[in-house]
């Protein structure tokens, strides 16, 4: 199985932050990355649920944002069961392993969201692809460590069985960022994505790119249109101010 | 789905139990039955891992014995990870969960034993399967929550194989076709394609959209990108001859 890593965004429970450990000790996985936690994830509660997977708590890395926690990542995938417009891109954890298996030995990272309320848009932003757990309607709400341990134990059956060809080789997640900041730039320059609200359509591409997975040549040939349209632009620019 | 009764014998954490009740509202069971629990289930830290499952709590049913929470069942699988010599019986949740879908309509029984010790060998006589979780060698233990929820997580899988989330709604081909047709025309006109071999570099953008697969919709929001640099293109060229 390709290289996993477990992020928790502002976890708020130290009794989660264990549980997830130990559930991450049970199907083989130690890469616990916590993005600016709101408890001590050190503290006895959290020991105590973890029984005898402690030692991932000690070894668990704290960052400042889920970009910083992504940074080595070539791959992410979103926990969320807000669907709105997107709700083609969302797999069920056993559909998630087995793309992850497809992709075969890339860097992954697992993203779950706060207790009460998820991940924000903008953290789902940075996530390829979206995994929601098919739960009842009428109780959807799933604890968080059970949502972890049902996606490590669906990746764990996936890992058991494949040792796949990769397909495309994927660039790393901050360049991939910094692919998209160039294009909202370049894109808003020429008012094809609206100032005021840059993100709604870019969240398009955001959705079509993550499914395809970009390669590190893919990111440099979108640069390139990027480019050309901002060197469009500035023509433009220069022109209009030359007929002044 | 069948009727599907989960049985905790002799349970200890109240935290379990009141996880318990949740994962089951998550999956759409509520026939909780508990043997003899070494706790008040009723208490407070039951109710708040229970969030708004608490109901479950209320009409969860006592049994003095594993035999007489089973009376009324026809079948019952028995959780366990003890082998020894019956380890051919062993089936993983998911293959529980299509030997439930095969056998239809029968009251069925989830049997989960006590947090420390599971079950004793008299009460997995009971049982007509068993179901292991494969766990890590080295931390075999799962919390007893967690493996309530991945039971009946495959368990409401299997059920509900008609409501597996959707693949991408593709737009047609010629639609497709079209795009690129006006993607190639755009691009080369601000020579970003080459014109002597435009179909270089759009054959990467072939390959992206192409892992992507593009909906409709998707199909639109890339033909006003390539309608707005027309646009661009178009009044470069008018200051250029304004210019002249």
């Amino acid at each position: 199985m390709s290289d996993v890593a477990v992020v928790l965004v502002e976890p708020q429970g130290p009794l989660n932050i264990g549980s997830v450990c130990r559930a991450m000790a049970n199907f083989g996985f130690s890469d616990l990355r916590l993005v600016n936690p709101q408890t001590d994830h050190l503290c006895e509660d959290a020991r105590q649920m973890a029984v005898k997977a402690g030692g991932l708590l000690e070894l668990a890395q704290i960052y400042p944002t889920l970009a910083a926690a992504l940074s080595d990542r070539q791959y992410a995938l979103g926990t969320t069961r807000r669907f709105g417009r997107y709700r083609d891109d969302f797999l069920a954890p056993h559909e998630a392993a087995q793309c992850l298996g497809e992709l075969g030995q890339i860097s992954t990272a697992l993203v779950f969201g706060r207790e009460d309320c998820g991940l924000l848009t903008e953290e789902l932003d940075l996530c390829q692809r979206f995994i929601t757990i098919p739960t009842s309607d009428d109780f959807p709400s799933m604890n968080l460590a059970q949502a972890v341990s049902l996606c490590l134990y669906e990746l764990a059956k996936v890992g058991a069985i494949t040792a796949s060809v990769s397909s495309v080789e994927l660039a790393d997640n901050a360049d991939v960022e910094n692919m998209f900041a160039h294009m909202r730039t370049s894109l808003t320059n020429i008012e094809y994505l609206v100032e005021s609200n840059p993100d709604h359509i870019l969240r398009t591409y955001r959705r079509i790119f993550g499914r395809a997975g970009l390669s590190p040549r893919d990111v440099k040939v979108l640069r390139g249109l990027w480019r050309r349209i901002g060197w469009l632009y500035n023509q433009l620019e220069e022109k209009g101010t030359e007929n002044r």
